[in-house]
């Protein structure tokens, strides 16, 4: 099992010269939890991301202190990193970021993700996925809808990336911005209310 | 730092002369996931448990085979351990046991929990409790709008407890059987549709 991406992502080193002012040097993640709990603040919307799922093997219990985990193994999540509710809707979403600039690879993404996605759909709910080109410095909101066609023709054979200039155009660019970070909720107003 | 309730529960020793043939010694949190299982696969609803949130201080990398998490603790749950979406509206809720058949402690509730599901109720989610004695063999759905009085109450020196009583009137029974172990929705059919 690979280490997730999340964690691996903040002990990342990215070299000064390849950051923006706006982005400043910042993962995708903490700009996220920023924007949530800025919602949150402002009693706009309820999100949050969701813990990785580990398997806890052995807990030592010291006296008089806390239980120690010593031995743990990362699982894979079954479904999206975010969930909550915005404007009495339900709302999920998954956060990529890729060092490519051509395009989204579709490895980042999981079956069950996928198909969980789906169900969400099913049920009347809003599914989207936030992608962010980290080498560009450019975030986009990109509907399902169209990830699912990306996804159905890579099953029969199509291409395993999603090209950037597809995102680009299909997708829509949230602006990095000090309050909140990333707006995503207001692409999610023109969209769908 | 105490260890979760969830974890504890799991290895906990049911003496067999407390299980009835309904409970089968299973502990609510299993039950609960067994009837979320079943309403995702009749595609009724989408409700998952949230991960136990952990800290993880130290990693381990063998060569050619997983990550292993070597020191790592558990944090308090910011929200409730439940979510997701049914008939289009975002479903939140607690789940806990107690052993007592008089009354559920509110220590068993954390004031973030209750903040967290007084934001649901704002941004007009459906929220509530599974409350289940132990003992008693009964799993109760208990509304939120009742829980925050006693909430309230308490704060400002009430007592420290619901009373089974309250809990039994102004809550609804939920039958135990075998598929699903435990259907909640049906419930929530009742009183939000």
């Amino acid at each position: 099992m690979k280490y997730p991406q999340g964690i691996r992502q903040s002990n990342r080193q990215v070299p000064s010269s390849n950051r923006s002012h706006s982005n400043r040097g910042m993962s995708l993640e903490e700009d996220i939890d920023l924007t949530n709990k800025y919602y949150l603040a402002m009693n706009q919307a309820v999100i949050h991301k969701k813990p990785t799922p580990i398997q806890i093997v052995n807990v030592h219990y010291p006296k008089r202190s806390a239980a120690v985990i010593t031995e743990a193994y990362f699982q894979q999540a079954s479904t999206t990193d975010y969930n909550g509710i915005y404007r009495g809707k339900y709302i999920d979403f998954e956060a990529k970021e890729t060092r490519s600039n051509t395009s989204f690879p579709l490895a980042n993404i999981h079956e069950h993700q996928i198909e969980h996605m789906r169900s969400v759909i099913d049920h009347q709910g809003i599914a989207f996925m936030i992608i962010r080109f980290t080498n560009l410095d450019e975030t986009y909101l990109y509907g399902v809808e169209h990830l699912f066609e990306f996804w159905d023709q890579q099953q029969s054979g199509g291409r395993k990336s999603i090209p950037y200039k597809e995102i680009k155009t299909a997708g829509h660019l949230i602006p990095i911005k000090y309050q909140p970070r990333i707006a995503y909720l207001s692409i999610i107003d023109q969209l769908y209310f």
